[in-house]
């Protein structure tokens, strides 16, 4: 497998992509992005589970049923949520201007948004956007792309893995957006992944459903999600490898590369958290059952306490105990060992279920580095499961108590 | 029903307390407090369901069993929590101490603590305190005692309710301690409620359940409780009202009274937010269940968005939308109508589920303000609740960085 963070996703065969500015950010940045696939994909999406969905979610859950996809079209500045019947009837133009523009079929048009709630979209300059960005797409597009999905954002988040399937070079590319909303209690999250492979629609469900399981669901309280949460791959077969139909050596290997692209996207979306000044990385080990790794580890990496205690560099093992107290799930913490660890050291703070001594100084020597490994050892079993997320800063409340001004 | 905020536990008839300093604190501030029952009383509790339970959350499971209790030893300072079986024992011996010197048995005492977490007590020092604060406790300590349990608060927290029963005078009077730890998702909370109301346990048990799920439930998400968290209630009887037995007139007097204790309580709570610096209130009108109301009015008030959104004065709608579309029940949002408001004034922001457009200037007024309403009205039903809460400030990451240091 080799993975690379300079390629994208239209160093993928057969996808093209091109971001443009149509005038939704004030600031002239990028806002509107197509990637567009030469042959209809199967695809695959894990959608938000808010109550109140954006249009652009009610159309795509629509359009999905279709089962080819084969375009794209994300606008970030505006998120056409809680946009009422003008709102649906605004994402299914997006949604047809972009069938005409490619001559496809209007259900084979995904449409993703991002940014303000509330808001109608400003349909003649989203119009005129969208002429203009289904003019040639290109390969070279596939970076701009990955900036026109982006709001708060602090940098562009793309990867691309390529590993080899059954004689036949297969690649996996990815882009994502986060920032805007990234504490784990509620993350606003995008998510495109394009992928050269042949697959059937049944094992490509399977497959990203469970790698989103243990991603972009790792950096978010499950259920806690926005208005606009996407996560999508569409798979166009190109690659021309043997499709894969069943979990045999080919699924176990195209996941693990799949789960790279997720799991990679998924941290850089929680090193760029709105303000982080550290990145958090919470492994449980030895758990009972997957599912107990899961929901402890995200338990503590979306204490506030633990959170703030990282930004100042306090190793307080106590809030741990306390967050893997309270996540709702049975198990047993009596026999548990705790660990700060990173490039720096690693100290071990909790013993078989009880403090023990430490030194003070080497901790917050730990804690002091921009990376913080929180290890937790449950001694109960054999399952493992990993967090992602960051500290609590100024910066949080700061960006946070003035977003919409 | 008279409420008298300047009255406190001792001022119900047959409780008497004492308030000291046995030098758990560097401060020098009291650490230790006694409340005690001429007779023995009927007890209900609601402890932490953290699965890290604090020893003195054990010891007081177990001697509630008994079914009556006379003494309250509390301790701040240090929560005895993750401190092993040595932990335990010193939990039992502090009960055993307060027993021996009172002259009553040894399960008829209960103990609490808070402070910091995995330390062992200084048994030497709460020993000798034991002795001291079990001497003349009296009807003036009952301040005293207030200020005894606190920890990082601002303020006492101490309120007393008369009413009328069956033709005799009946007082309820209750202290609290909470700030440690209050953001909605692990408050630290302590509450002790006294009442000379002659009243069946069985009765008591279900009253005090009802009262605590719209008091102190309704300013901490479900489930997310510290290690040593507890509310207990003593009714001695002393008052000589008609016992209540089933859930007639007095129960409905007396459960009216007991709610606003507790909720006037658990509001002060919230007021002293650590780094709060103003009280939010949701109000959630017409809904189709009490359930749905409490789980929407807890979303919303334990929002990180919504709380930094209010600290911002931004009147961030969309934040509130997305709380309730989160919460984990299912319900219709699609009519619902958003108010902000105060003594400054009403504000409407959202009506029949979209967004209106409102004063701004206005809207930022009543923000700006202390106290801020958030009025919910989903019109689906006839069922309301209340949450509470304080904003996310720049102070609340200050706090929560360095706590243990």
């Amino acid at each position: 497998m080799k993975i690379n963070l300079d390629k994208t996703i239209t160093h993928v065969k057969g996808f093209k992509a091109k971001g443009i500015s149509c005038g939704l950010k004030r600031s002239g940045k990028k806002d509107l992005c197509l990637i567009s696939s030469e042959k209809p994909a199967v695809a695959a999406a894990s959608l938000t589970t808010n109550k109140a969905k954006a249009a652009p979610i009610l159309l795509t859950q629509d359009h999905l049923a279709s089962g080819y996809i084969q375009a794209i079209i994300v606008n970030s500045g505006n998120a056409n949520a809680c946009t009422g019947q003008e709102g649906l009837k605004n994402a299914y133009r997006m949604a047809k201007g972009v069938a005409e523009e490619l001559r496809i079929p209007e259900d084979a048009v995904v449409v993703a948004s991002t940014g303000v709630i509330g808001v109608q979209l400003p349909m003649e300059k989203i119009i005129r956007g969208i002429q203009e960005v289904c003019k040639d797409p290109s390969v070279e597009g596939g970076m701009e792309a990955a900036q026109a999905i982006l709001t708060t954002d602090t940098f562009t988040k793309s990867i691309h893995v390529e590993l080899e399937l059954g004689g036949r070079m297969v690649s996996i590319g990815g882009i994502a957006k986060g920032s805007g909303m990234i504490h784990p209690n509620m993350a606003t999250m995008l998510s495109f992944i394009v992928t050269d492979a042949s697959i059937s629609k049944e094992i490509l469900d399977r497959a990203f459903k469970e790698s989103v399981e243990d991603s972009y669901n790792m950096i978010s309280v499950d259920g806690d999600t926005s208005t606009n949460d996407m996560a999508i791959i569409l798979a166009n077969g190109e690659a021309g490898n043997p499709s894969i139909q069943d979990e045999g050596e080919d699924y176990r290997k195209f996941k693990a590369a799949l789960d790279v692209v997720n799991q990679e996207l998924a941290k850089m979306i929680a090193k760029d958290g709105e303000g982080a000044s550290k990145f958090i990385e919470v492994s449980l080990i030895h758990a009972p059952s997957k599912q107990v790794a899961r929901v402890l580890a995200r338990s503590v990496v979306s204490s506030n306490l633990v959170k703030a205690a990282v930004f100042g560099s306090d190793a307080n093992w106590g809030r741990i105990m306390c967050a893997l107290g309270y996540a709702d799930i049975p198990c047993d913490l009596s026999n548990l060992d705790i660990f700060f660890e990173n490039g720096q050291g690693k100290v071990q703070v909790v013993k078989d279920g009880t403090p023990i001594l430490f030194d003070e100084d080497q901790a917050k020597d730990i804690l002091d580095q921009s990376v913080v490994n929180i290890l937790i050892d449950l001694k109960d079993g054999v399952y493992g499961a990993k967090a992602w997320g960051c500290d609590l800063t100024y910066d949080y409340v700061k960006i946070n108590g003035s977003y919409r001004s």
